[in-house]
């Protein structure tokens, strides 16, 4: 039962580039804070340090776009190479008006550009340069994780988390695209509430309140942190809590109702 | 700019009932939980607290269900009286199918059954009562930031928290009903990234984060802690985030996509 929790952006992350090895940056990234992890903390990446040190970049100037690409680059007013990095990574198109371009990722996020992102990508990278999201998050978590106990010999979960959009509300807020060593779906169906009546409330999105979280403290831009250490998350051994992988949140598109 | 947070759910709030003082619960419980509020601090309200106080209580005996309800009722296999109760908390049905109903409510959130919950709320009560939305949550949140000052001579935040599922991913995030002091929606359009390029992601729905945050806090069900006190937040001279209420985190239905 969690009661209190405490989230840190830690400070003096250094730039992260392909092939950069995360465990590393993250146990310096703790000491240069003065912080040692406990078991039970996790650590939130975002999504970029974790896509660019996966060598995700992908440059648009060896990109030839598709005759679909370029319709639906017309109708979006994007960049018809963009468009055709954005179809690659998705299964599907939901929405496309100006301005927006709405798919399902290869991996079952319903997100705008299919998480494709140019800003703080440095432009001595190439100023064509943009940032795919990384290919199995729940699995670079998982290999974090186990990476971070090997060097800490603690128990952490690890998150990595992405600005969403909502179709109803304005605004992003951070969502859980990978995590490992939490439940990111909490199910309390069965459970009662005080006076004995079913829980309203009965299937939590853990990994996603956390990403949320997390993101309040991460910034972006010029002043980003890209990580942040979560503390407190405990949960009682009579809470049906095992740990799940991120993508246990994705909706199955048989239970669609909105697509 | 926020570098760190502490979350904290109150122990010992009281069981609230129609008419309850909330300033004076919140000023009581913080001395209850040896904490004093600082300016910026946040207090978030769970919905169900703000409801009670409020008599927001619905005893469903008294409602006549009408043909339309009956129909829905049906289509849904919910208690006619109860959607007839729902219709009511409603501008519009936007979907209907065995096991759920998805409105969009009064005040404009796109939701589960007009956010109407027949759990917490006591037997003694009587079997049959649900409970309604606050009237106007944003207003409440005002009122309460007014009450607090008097009493602590301290400028919080307050923010009232619900439990909202979304379309494409399972499980429910906190999600803000009504906020005040603090804003809601920042809008960072124009500004730069590291690297000179403008910011892709460029407005933060802050308060619908800090509502996940303390989702994660105050649990639910018997163990429910519906108060918590958030620390930490911070905007810097040159952060351009003035206050803004949680009804402009509605997306306008000329904007909508996905109805």
């Amino acid at each position: 039962m969690t009661t209190a929790l405490t989230i840190k952006a830690l400070d003096k992350v250094p730039m992260i580039g392909p092939g950069d090895d995360l465990a590393t940056i993250i146990v310096d990234a703790l000491a240069d804070n003065d912080l040692t992890v406990e078991n039970g903390d996790v650590l939130v990446l975002a999504q970029k340090i974790v896509s660019k040190s996966e060598g995700r970049l992908l440059d648009l100037n060896t990109v030839l776009p598709s005759k679909r690409a370029e319709e639906i680059a017309h109708a979006t007013d994007k960049d018809p190479r963009l468009v055709e990095a954005i179809l690659a990574e998705s299964k599907s198109v939901l929405r496309r008006v100006p301005g927006v371009l709405i798919t399902e990722h290869l991996r079952g996020w319903i997100m705008a550009n299919a998480g494709i992102d140019a800003s703080n990508v440095a432009s001595s990278d190439g100023e064509d340069n943009v940032l795919l999201l990384p290919l199995d998050p729940d699995k670079s978590c998982e290999d974090l994780c186990e990476q971070l106990y090997v060097r800490t010999r603690k128990e952490v979960g690890v998150l990595i988390n992405d600005s969403f959009g909502r179709p109803w509300r304005l605004g992003t807020t951070g969502v859980a695209l990978g995590a490992a060593g939490l439940p990111s779906l909490w199910d309390r169906r069965g459970e009662k509430d005080m006076f004995g009546r079913e829980l309203q409330v009965s299937q939590q999105a853990v990994a996603d309140e956390l990403a949320a979280a997390a993101s309040l403290v991460q910034g972006q831009g010029a002043e980003g942190r890209p990580i942040a250490l979560i503390r407190g998350l405990e949960f009682g051994a009579n809470e049906n809590a095992p740990s799940r992988p991120a993508a246990d949140l994705i909706r199955d598109i048989s239970e669609d109702l909105f697509r």
